[in-house]
């Protein structure tokens, strides 16, 4: 059961062994290098732990999909207390928390807990990873006996996790240097990554430093030390354990030899555990304050969950995203879980890019140099396929990788087999999204320079697929056949309106774009169009562009999700819209069946609303609301924030903020205890954001253009937050009728639309509602 | 804590999760074609589930050895009362019993458990691997509600087991058919060997069958259905689940292709399904007191209790042989655990052959031939070594792997390194325990098949490569250095008594037998000469044989073990010879501090005088015997037994007696929970089975003569067996001072000695001590 009453810390008010996960995953801590799943230091059933290091995919076979590999666990701690084992499933426990604090990105654990033999303990359970020193994990354990007690401690470095039971390792060396620091040296076995794993132990009793009695094993696949101690009843014996990870594929570690990394980490690992846990944990919480919380202030007069929900939506999104390396991306379930295998989506353009774009460009500028890094997967895809140009892969790895999507995966409840996933094959509209990122992330910022490095190329080499993937049909007109658009309960359909509308967009860019650099930038565009042969595509794509088909609003204005979506059948939803758990409806229909039904897994026209919102009258913005929402299950998380932020534009705030809560609970409902097993919901934290700051607080990039009209709710009196326009940071306070934004740069006047009225200022705006 | 009161059962009689291996161990099932260990139906934390397949060896990695791999788990089943998990360390229970039952093979566990919503169950859980189909498993759940009680079955077929985190299939196809029967076909990574397993379930509630309402689940790796079923109070609710696994390296499997195996499998499975529970057992039943109760009876006049382990000791024999192909050997853990890797080790010949040489020659048969078609790698071995001949690997796993002992494990204390072992360099009196097997093999048969075809080029090869490594002394000797001999705490000594006896041993006897051979059997003669050489050799034999360097007795009339031993230090052993555990001077000090130790790991001149007991006197025995059993730890579950057989044959069964209830413990001990972790300790129940029959019983061949000459301890009055000696059926009837031996298949006189006599019999010799 978690507990949402402060405004910087969720806590978990008693330990539930059936739901670990929930607890694993959304407590994970980290710091874009690697994330640590936040499983208990001693064992239990049905738990997962997972330590993960951005960037280090590998293939355990080839009928498997590279995936970021589980590395060895550095946190299990087991500790004997006169000869019980410390498990709290046994005995009585009393005070029991444990606590996230978004604040210091410190997880604490205390509990006072009598053992089968009736003694009693408080403990205390500490541990953070620094946010400073990326490659550190430090943790406390204090152990206050009510009677004398001998304590054992059993702790090392476990090599024999898997992902669900793929081992990506070979062993490597096991070493004690010393007989006290602990390296693990393991490879993995495709990619050829090795990881420099080490751990010390540090020790006091009743404040005074130790050495305690201590062995040392070296066992298949894992090493560790029992030490051991007295203590006094009333003494506190405490426990300080060090941890690092390095590996060759690190930037901060090129050009080094396994051996001199090997060396190097255990120099680190030494200085760590001379600096100490409170020095550690210090620096890292002056590193959240100054990275996080200074920077990307929002503040909410409403409700302490609803401001909490947004530091924990900012707290992931920050360990979740290895800004330190343009090689990485975003994967769907950031650090804190195996699902989706580390790989990266749509999610992290559509999603996540607007809260780094506005708020961390240079993070945002670096998931963008990810895409153009990735082009060459990107050519091999479109090429395999028979098509021109770049043609992003639905689910991206390491640079090289190309698509890396699953073929299947699921339970076909029919035919009793796995499920065919489509999207790697046909989910195309990643290819405009990627480009959409592009022009989002310029329009906002301003990068010229990223521009002219990437971003035109990206932009021209994606409407180069696009225009490869149109097929002629009778009417004259060009299609896109054979797709899965946003929503994934339709797969094998024509003309999906998202897809063909934002391709649409795309190929008009990237003949804007290359008009202008022939005008503007004849040596830019001159060796762009020996790369991609612009002089002989753009007539091609004048011509095809303005014969896409796209579907139109019916008489009753409701957009047509495809061609032919309104003519399937509807059926009773009203089980599944009331549903506990998402993907209810494949426990009774396969996904042939689902495809032949009027029934959406996820926002799909709404996005296209969304991104291209200039495009669409409100009334048909209403109309398709009102006709696919209640055919609509949210079985992705991805849907209710887009729901949300579609319902604050057309003007119904509080049906947004209703849609907002509901987000809220995609990993937290305490109703739901499984949906985090496999990782948080990434994309649904930047969606959070969305929500609030794009929905309420009413900041959008619209055609280019910078615009701020909040629709508040009423449960939100006051929304502050910051953004940065074009190198300008602004500061913004929305009230159900005003905006005050106050540039803080203050370098040059900005141009912003209020409420449909355009302003131009230099220090301050203030503007109120008719 | 486990119960040996009854002759034919071992029941744990309170559970202890904290010990789960030695139940899981010592209770394992199998068939020579698979071995299941014991694991609960429920998970518990610090179980092992292992399900290993004879022969299906595979290479996780270039840097690990090849292994036995660890199939998918098909016993889980989760049950879930009212909501709550049937988790024996939740609640509170009643007339708990777990019982092995020997004569039938069934393994049965009773519990009458309360769940802390204070709801009271009972339940019976049944296992069995059938003997007769070599295939199937067959489980049955019981559960017997105190009230109305809701009951969720979850069970199918989990792959993410591993063997230590070393994962050894691809995940392969995952399916239902009819939504009832999951099939699961991993593959090996390196081995290529497809495995198909099979499961399925059937229900009763009240003793009518239904179909209760389920679901299918595939996930990555594993895949099960979940059952609900509603019971009144009182009402009985029983599943029968059947499993079967299938390889396509079974050779009742060859030809077909992998669907057809899958085929095969499945309707296999629907047979087994068909037959149920209840038939599945008694046919195993009846196979177990066909192949192993009835084929070698051995009843003792004494403690239940030792008549309990030595059935314990047929028991793991038959389970641990696959006795099915000869492509396969046995593994030093038997099925019961990962430990050794399912490797062959001279553990077949000295310790366990004599069993099966005696009782099952077939069997002995079938593991001597697996020898001979091992010959590629032994060829290999000594090549690569630079010697001629075959030198067979100190561990030995498929036909062509060669060597596989792995080349790191365990702890330096001193280095705080991996221990790099040295047993699959120089552990090289492997060779010449192949050649004693073979010729042990053929004295007791009288196989002269098995001579013509492998037995005499077995011997004459190893001869070979004994003559090769003899090397040149400055004393005008030959010497056999840097060695490690039975004794594994010396590491590179120079003339290990052992191995250069059992090396002259062998050259003498390919002398003998070439000698032999060239006079009566020309054409096979020619071929050998052929194929190895030998009218090139035998000279160089003959010269080379009376040079060999032997330690002689000194003037203790202590044999020396190898060169330098005698002129060790000794240090203060009492500590390790009361130690609880074995290995505990390895926490002390590092191996090549051992090695300057007068100290041993196990037998090894014992074994000498044990295998070659005619070349040394009484008295070198007893010297020998004094002077090195107090400095031997007995750190190997080898030795007890072969100072058991040597203390009676020297005259004092007392001691012999109390070795053998020494022995007894080695897995079973109830102080010494672990000790079956990695499996039990297989050649150690050919040495109960050599203690009773050898050591007591007196049985031996001796230089290719019968001797029947019983020392029996007191708590023995009398004792039963009986044996095969060329063919023919001996009864045996052991008291302190009469034997009656009856020949019950009485085709020819047998020539026997008897407490020094020699008698020659036709039907029945009845013979008194003087």
């Amino acid at each position: 059961m978690l507990d949402f009453t402060d405004p910087w810390k969720i806590t978990e008010v008693n330990f539930d062994p059936s739901a670990l996960g929930k607890v694993e995953a959304n407590f994970c801590l980290g710091n874009g290098y690697l994330g640590l799943r936040s499983a208990t230091e001693e064992k239990y059933l049905g738990e997962t732990r997972d330590l993960l290091v951005a960037g280090t995919f590998d293939r355990f076979s080839p009928e498997e999909v590279t995936e970021l590999p589980n590395a060895a666990d550095v946190t299990n701690i087991e500790l004997t207390l006169n000869g019980c084992r410390f498990d709290l499933t046994q005995g009585s426990m009393k005070n029991y928390h444990r606590t996230l604090d978004l604040k210091t990105g410190l997880l604490v654990r205390e509990v006072t807990w009598t053992s089968l033999k009736g003694e009693t303990f408080t403990l205390k359970f500490e541990r953070v990873v620094s946010l400073k020193r990326l490659h550190t994990i430090a943790m406390r354990v204090s152990v206050t006996p009510e009677q004398d007690t001998k304590i054992t401690f059993q702790s090392g470095i476990d090599g024999r996790v898997t992902c669900d039971g793929s081992q990506h390792f070979t062993e490597g060396q096991t070493r004690f240097y010393d007989k006290k620091y602990l390296q693990f040296t393991p490879k993995t076995i495709q990619s050829d990554i090795t990881f420099v794993i080490d751990a010390a132990h540090k020790f006091t009793v009743g404040g005074q430093g130790v050495e305690p009695a201590s062995d040392i094993n070296i066992l298949r696949r894992h090493m560790f030390s029992r030490f051991t101690l007295e203590a006094e009843a009333g003494q506190t014996v405490v426990l300080e354990k060090f941890a690092n990870v390095y590996t060759t594929r690190d930037k901060d570690a090129a050009g080094l030899s396994v051996a001199e990394l090997q060396e190097y980490a255990l120099e680190r690992l030494k200085e760590d555990a001379l600096s100490g846990f409170d020095v550690l944990a210090a620096e890292s919480a002056d590193a959240w304050q100054e990275k996080v919380w200074d920077r990307v202030p929002i503040e909410i007069d409403g409700p302490d969950y609803d401001q909490l929900l947004i530091r924990f939506a900012q707290y992931h999104m920050q360990l979740m995203t290895p800004a330190h390396d343009n090689r990485m991306n975003i994967g769907a379930k950031g650090f804190s879980g195996e699902g989706y295998k580390g790989h990266t989506f749509w999610d992290t353009e559509i999603f996540l890019l607007p809260y780094f774009i506005f708020n961390m460009p240079d993070v945002a500028r670096s998931l963008e140099e990810y895409r153009y890094l990735s082009l060459p997967g990107a050519h091999a895809k479109a090429k395999h396929n028979g098509y021109d140009g770049a043609q992003f892969p639905w689910e991206s790895a390491w640079l090289d990788d190309g698509e890396v999507t699953p073929e299947y995966m699921g339970t076909d409840i029919i035919t009793g087999q796995s499920i065919k996933v489509w999207s790697g094959f046909i989910e195309i509209h990643i290819t405009a999204d990627v480009a959409f990122g592009v022009w989002q992330y310029y329009m906002c910022t301003g990068d010229q320079d990223y521009m002219d490095r990437y971003g035109y190329e990206l932009i021209l080499d994606c409407a180069k697929f696009w225009a490869s993937r149109l097929e002629p049909g009778e009417d004259g007109l060009l299609h896109i056949n054979d797709v899965v658009g946003p929503d994934e309960y339709k797969e094998h359909v024509n003309d999906n309106a998202f897809t063909n509308y934002l391709a649409r967009w795309n190929i008009q860019k990237a003949l804007e774009y290359a008009a202008q650099l022939e005008a503007e930038k004849p040596e830019l565009y001159a060796a762009l169009d020996e790369k991609l042969g612009l002089s002989e595509l753009r007539p091609v794509w004048a011509e095809k562009v303005e014969k896409i088909f796209l579907t139109q609003p019916n008489e009753h204005n409701v957009l047509p999700q495809d061609s032919t979506y309104l003519t399937l059948r509807d059926i009773d939803l009203s089980k599944y819209k009331a549903q506990a758990h998402v993907g209810g409806i494949m426990k009774d229909y396969n996904q042939d069946q689902i495809t032949k039904i009027q029934v959406s897994k996820q926002a799909d026209v709404m996005v296209l609303f969304y991104l291209l919102e200039d495009l669409f009258p409100r009334e048909v913005k209403l109309a398709s609301w009102d006709y696919y929402e209640p055919r609509c299950l949210h079985d992705s998380s991805l849907s209710l924030s887009t729901h949300s932020v579609l319902a604050s534009d057309i003007g119904d705030p509080e049906l947004g903020y209703s849609m907002f809560r509901k987000a809220c609970l995609i990993d937290l409902d305490n109703e739901n205890p499984h949906s985090s097993d496999a990782g948080i919901h990434a994309a649904s934290y930047g969606g959070l954001w969305q929500c609030a700051v794009y929905g309420f607080g009413g900041l959008r990039m619209l055609g280019g253009k910078l615009r701020i009209s909040p629709n508040m709710p009423q449960a939100w009196k006051k929304l502050r937050y910051t953004l940065l326009w074009r190198g300008q940071k602004l500061s913004v306070t929305a009230t159900a009728d005003t905006v005050e934004i106050v540039n803080e740069t203050g370098a040059a006047p900005v141009t912003v639309e209020v409420w449909g009225k355009e302003y131009t200022f230099d220090k301050e705006l203030t503007a109120a509602k008719d």
